[in-house]
């Protein structure tokens, strides 16, 4: 997503100086019978996105689960953006190679001249038209899971099971309210007592969540589901930049011992910490938001070596994959910078 | 002290952009001969403070350890102050009720018309001229112990022995520059750069004092010397604002074994955590620096019921006040604010 701009052109709050997310979204969908125009197809589209942000996290991950790399490219913007645009600078001539662009601005104007609405990752590009298909972050994963299918791997996870349905979508709901949003609202918050409540909803949900999950390896029972990569990127990103730039500080999240062993039984897990760059984290948020750390400087800290530590989930059963298997190696060109550490750990 | 203030009226730098302390004082000593026209003297003085202070706390904790609360009276500023000066907010009418001042600068006015530099805490006050006879923080604690000692309670401990000053001198040094400074030097810092070394100055210094303390229960040996006091205050303040605010975050102080537990030591010692007062700590650095942090909100966190936590450092042996004794209860009208909690523990 992209944290500094919105409809209005930057944060908004309401009368309450609470933080509100601009939800508006090109939503068209990307479906096997290509029923909207837009017919899933290998090497059609590049889901764009940038390391740092959550939003975007989910379908990295997502896509590597599911075994989707063949085809369906990636492009991956730099951490820090202005108002206008997310770019593309880690890219060697700061061109993403194949969509020729520097800015994704270009991808949303080339689908609209007139958009005048958040640039956003995710997003996903048509590569013939260079134009946005969507950017609608949380209809992209899981038609990933459920119009992909002819594409996925042999193995593949099934992160949507349709029996799960009714109670994920009650948990997601809470899950991006309350957490997802939830430290958004506190960082964001633009008075002492908008930024009170923010906190106190925060850590009674994820206080619900530890509750949750004590008996339950992962947040829908035995396997992993779309429901834990929601909660994931949030909690990857709680201690390296929430807990001090939001002031969501009741604890880290490694002082939550249920949650904390949670989290790093996913980030050791194939597709999760192989995906997560705190060095990159820690510089979208302290870098973008000027408004909240003037400096722009960025933390040394924390150490993130404490994800590799052990966590003893394994005790509560389950298998990570279902019937499935783990992904295989991360592909060629897309592993997180080397000097970052494994998984992207170590100071910047 | 006063950290919106300085010589030049704000945060100085230097070329590099780091921080530098104004330390420019009114030098006046109060001494028992009173060779320099200020001899010590019951009910002649006042001592004025913050508790948010942590240069003004070691005055708070010297005076109590040593009972001089008879004959040198507090008068407590409130923690939010402007460019110009600390105020009296605290007191029901605003204004010290023996000073009769609104703000603490009236008493650098009384001093000197002219006065331009820092309007800091601690200052002792003439009651008789109400203007200031010192603001060196540094000189002021150790006259305490060394000049006032005729007024001193009944097992007063000696917190400055002759024997152990050469090396108390660098250790104290040593704790200044790195550690006292070196949290400011992390927070004020005005380019990454200027930033890394600090943390890294900082980290060092902290790694040197957990070595130091593995095998002595204070700084100095068996007993409380000022050395630990003037440790002890910027601890205090380190989960609750420099960890954050001043992103001084390799670890919490919590998570620094010897040194978290040497910081409960003192804590829960009379004289330490019934003089902290969280919630005024916390309310003064985020809202007094609105340049680190423009929303001026001050977070909830962290919960502060860990400072009374077991720390086992009596398995070293000695002994915090040597021969003496610990003081009494807090004085009538002193202690934190009870809503705070014991010892100011609590939320804001």
């Amino acid at each position: 997503m992209n944290d500094a701009t919105s409809g209005s052109g930057y944060v908004e709050r309401n009368r309450e100086q609470d933080f509100q997310r601009d939800s508006n979204y090109i939503n068209d969908r990307i479906t096997a019978d290509g029923a909207g125009g837009w017919p899933v197809e290998p090497d059609r589209y590049r889901l764009v996105v940038a390391r740092a942000c959550p939003w975007a996290n989910r379908s990295t991950i997502v896509r590597r689960l599911l075994g989707l790399e063949p085809v369906l490219s990636m492009g991956i913007c730099g951490p820090v953006h202005d108002k206008r645009s997310w770019t593309f600078d880690l890219d060697p001539d700061g061109r993403d190679p194949v969509l020729g662009y520097e800015r994704l601005q270009e991808a949303f104007l080339a689908r609209d001249p007139q958009y005048s609405r958040g640039i956003t990752v995710p997003a996903i590009v048509d590569v013939r038209t260079k134009s946005v298909v969507t950017n609608d972050f949380a209809q992209i994963t899981l038609d990933l899971s459920t119009e992909w299918t002819a594409y996925h791997r042999d193995g593949a996870p099934d992160l949507y099971p349709e029996r799960l349905r009714d109670e994920m979508h009650e948990v997601m709901q809470r899950v991006y309210t309350e957490v997802n949003n939830g430290v958004y609202r506190c960082g964001f918050a633009g008075s002492q007592q908008a930024y009170d409540k923010a906190y106190s909803r925060l850590f009674t949900a994820l206080d619900w969540l530890s509750e949750r999950l004590v008996d339950r390896r992962y947040l829908m029972g035995d396997t992993i589901t779309e429901a834990d990569i929601r909660l994931f990127t949030t909690l990857a990103r709680f201690d390296a930049v929430y807990h001090g730039h939001f002031k969501c500080n009741r604890q880290k999240l490694s002082e939550i011992p249920v949650l904390w062993a949670y989290a790093r039984d996913l980030f050791q897990t194939p597709g999760f910490g192989d995906t997560t760059d705190f060095p990159q984290i820690k510089e979208h948020y302290y870098v973008v938001h000027a408004f909240i750390n003037p400096s722009q400087v960025t933390p040394l800290g924390p150490d993130t070596a404490n994800w590799l530590t052990r966590h003893g989930r394994e005790e509560l059963g389950g298998s990570p994959f279902g019937d499935g298997t783990p992904p295989g190696p991360v592909a060629a060109g897309e592993a997180v910078p080397a000097e970052h550490g494994p998984g992207g750990i170590g100071h910047r």
